[in-house]
Formats: structure tokens, sequence, C-alpha cells
């Protein structure tokens, strides 16, 4: 049975019998309107924890952009429907008041790791990202804690931020999950027009492609990127944000490509932002016959 | 017996059995150099919790100037002599390396409570303060930290990112110890040549002088702090390096004093910079007869 809770002392309280017999508690972190790809988070918890607890919290401080925040789905009937058949054990769905009883005075920022692609056109977004994760690790104290890799620059700098300050928790990475078409599932695809719906899929389609051309030798980032960008932006309905290719570990643009990367992507499909990315993983060619 | 221990695995191997078993843990954060003040902490944690952890790191992003760094006493088979006859359980005193094995790339900021006094004087001293503790609250995972009132503006900074972070700590202070002539202890003491350290108590002098102006009614702010600036000014040997009038909860100026503040002050004196604050309560008069 899955038990809602929406304070802290409630969580705190909840757990606390099964910290006392050293239970693995697994967390995963969301903002709600729950899909597919949060359910392959879950599954993976389930999986490694005895213990799963979903929070369900549309943050206010990462929004750079007040109506994105207001317009952000919010159903927490059926993402409680969603948790129960998934064997979720505690979901936390607090309040702002609950999370931000005064105004807030302390931040957890990663300047560096939030200097390019969503942290570049979202000014603030990280910031509020991170200070949120390192309450929500505080108020949950999970062993574990569940990310999905569409959202690579906030996975590296979550796992950043755990080694750095220390957070006793291991960070586990999900891979993205798609719709058949390869459009990689978000929250966000709920606003899109069925025109918005269709074309959405070739940002996946463009990543892949210049994937390839990786994979086929080519070594220099701006060629690539210049690549993925051509693809986008002579997409009618496509409006590029950015355009990137970046190292997969700290997600920090590249020059030359000597090492696995990811070639990410924020495009404007009408009035909803959409971002994604794929990794390529280079194979050390003294390790291959 | 107090047992010593240098790593971070270390340290949550030695209290993972008291933790299962709901023992209150109490932690003492420190930079070495131990003196009564620190006795003092060590005494109230002693008395509130089962097993008290004294953590002993040097931390140098918080030093604004390396030669402070450089100097800075350090004297770690004294400390543990220090600590064992007080029945510390555990000293942590890591190197640098294991406390900053990669480039620190996270920093928990206070910004607006880092904008007077030390945290005017002494850019990024706060930040390096705020993100170590954080370190430490998640290596040691006490129940309470002890933190000294000498030290006010970082007790206050301490206490809200406490409450802003979640962390699940109780933070207590400790009022400042001084020396028969008032003189508060701090390790830089040792630094004062003979005649520094005779002149040194005035600073205390003055800040209880000028409290007395409180007391005596006084509510203007602006005039007390010219008042403690003009008696620390005017003594050879004194170079002030602040000197403000704050509210005693957040350590923010304040123009008219309607409730509980600090004078605080920072003075060099000759080479070495002295921090002192002293509180003074407002008795509501509606309250008294």
């Amino acid at each position: 049975m899955t038990q809602l809770v929406t304070t802290i002392a409630q969580v705190r309280e909840h757990l606390a019998p099964a910290r006392r017999q050293s239970s693995k508690i697994g967390c995963v972190p969301t903002m709600g309107a729950l899909h597919s790809g949060h359910g392959a988070l879950i599954e993976r918890a389930r999986a490694d924890a005895d213990i799963v607890v979903v929070t369900i919290f549309v943050n206010p401080i990462q929004f750079d952009r007040k109506e994105d925040y207001d317009r952000y789905a919010k159903n927490l009937d059926s993402d409680l429907r969603f948790c129960g058949i998934r064997g979720v054990d505690l979901v936390f769905a607090p309040s702002v008041v609950e999370m931000y009883p005064e105004p807030l005075a302390t931040f957890v920022e990663t300047p560096e790791l939030a200097r390019y692609l969503c942290g570049a056109s979202r000014p603030g977004h990280f910031r509020g990202v991170a200070t949120v994760v390192a309450k929500l690790f505080n108020i949950v104290q999970p062993d574990l804690a569940y990310f999905g890799e569409k959202d690579a620059q906030q996975l590296a700098i979550i796992r950043q931020m755990t080694r750095d300050l220390n957070f006793p928790i291991r960070i586990v990475s999900v891979p993205t999950v798609r719709e058949p078409d390869g459009l990689a599932l978000s929250s966000r695809n709920q606003r899109l027009t069925q025109e918005e719906r269709r074309i959405a899929p070739l940002i996946y389609q463009a990543l892949m492609d210049c994937r390839r051309m990786i994979e086929s030798g080519e070594r220099q980032a701006s060629k690539v990127k210049r690549e993925v960008l051509h693809r986008l932006e002579n997409q009618p309905g496509f409006r590029v944000d950015y355009v990137d290719v970046v190292d997969a570990e700290r997600m920090q643009p590249v020059d030359s490509i000597t090492g696995d990367v990811r070639i990410a992507a924020a495009v404007w499909v009408g009035n909803t932002r959409l971002i994604d990315n794929v990794l390529s993983l280079i194979r050390d060619s003294s390790n291959t016959l």
C-alpha cells in the first residue's frame, strides 16, 4: 500500500523504523506528472532497495520563467495511482510552504557545471535543482537516489554535489525512455499540439544521425554540432535553444572528441521547450581488433 | 578512550553501530589548536549526547589570505590529549586530500547573511565555512552540533543553512569563554606579542561599555557604533576592521535597536585579526514592572 505524506516530520517518522533496521531506502525525486520515464526509475529502485520513496514537488525555485511553473502539469491523484500499482512504499508530496517556510537564504551552487547548456539558457535553474535535491536528500536520507539520463546535465550536477558534499547516497542513473518514434518522454510533451507532436521526434533523429558521424570517425565537435544545428534549424516549427557536444561525465563542451560524449540539444517546439541527448561511446581503438 | 580516525570511511564505519542503536551523536567541528572555548563545546556535547565526535580540520577554502592559513596553529598531539581527558569518543582529523580529493565544484552559499561583518571583509570565507560544515554534517551525521557564540555570524549562517537545507541536526550554541581579563579565547591569541596581549582585552571592554549605553536606553545603533569605533580607534596598536550593531538572530545591521542585538567588532592587533561580540538583550518594557 502506497502511503501519502505531506510533511517533513511525517517522512522522518515513517522512515525511522526502516532506518533502524538498516533497510535500504531508495528515493525517486520527481515533479509529478509521472510517465513511463519515472516508471523506469521506480522499477530500478524497486529492484535495488527495500523501501521506495517517490517525492512529488514542483519546485518553484528551479523555474526561470513563471509561466512555465504555472503551466507545469499537476495531477496528484493519477500520480498516486501510478505509484500504487508500481509498489512504491511512500509518496512525499509537500506544499511549497512546507518546503520553503521562510525566505530561502541558502543555496547550493555548482557554477562550473551549470555554465553551459540548460544552465546557460535558464539562469538559476540548476541552483534551484541542486538546492531542492539537497533538501530532499536531508529529508528522506536515502541510501540510493534515481535520476534519468534525459536530464543529463542535472544528473552530472547531482553526482558532483553528492560527491563534493559527501552525501552518503549512491546516485543511480537510468536511460531515457522513449516513445516508439523516438521522442524522449517528458511531462512537457502533454503541451504539444498534434502537429508539434508529429515533428518532435526529429530532435532525437537529428541527434542519432550525428552520433553516427562520430561512430564513423568524426572527431571535430564543431562539425558534429554544425550538422545537428543544420538539421534542426531547417525544420519548420523548431527554434533551437542550444546544441552542443559535451564530455559525458561533466557535460562540459569539448573541441575534439577523444572520449565518451553526449550530443545535447534544447529546442523550442511552438511554446514548449524540449531537451534531449544521446550518448556516444568512443571505443578505445587500442582495445579493438 | 578517544579514537583517532583520518578517513571518511572510518568515521562512517565507527559510527554505524551507534546509529543503529539510536545513540545520540554530538559533533564539535573545530580547526584544532583546542582551547577552553572548545572545551566548553565538548563539555556541553558530553552532557547532551551519547557519543561525542570532535572534527579537527584547518579548512583551506575558508581562508581568504594564504598567510593566515599557513600561520594557523596546528598541534594534533596536544589536541588529542585535550580530547582524551575530556572524554571525547572519536576525533576525525582528515587530510586536505581526504576532504577535497578533486577540485571542489559545489558550494553552499548564504549570500544575504554573509554580506556584512566578517563576510564583507573576508570574501569567500563563509562560503568556505558553510561548504565544509555541510560536508562534515554529511560525514558525521550527528544529531547535535556545537558552535561558539564568539563566531556569531558563523553561528547564524550555520543555523540558517541547517534550517534551509533540512539537515536533521540541532544546532547548539555555547557562550564565549574569556580570559580573566575579558579577552575572548581564540587560537589566534597565541600569535600576539606580550604588548599586544596586554591591550587585546580592550576590545571586549569597549563592547561592554557600549552595551551599557543600550542598557541605559540608547536606541540609535549609529550612536552606539560611533562610540565603540571611537574607543577602539583611539587605542594605539589597534586597527579597526569593522564595528557594527546587528540583530542577534541573523546578524544584519540595524538602524534602531528594537530587539536583541549583538555589538560585533573585528580589530587588527598588530598582524593578528581578532573578533569579538557581546549580546545585548532588550527587555520588553511591557513585561517589566
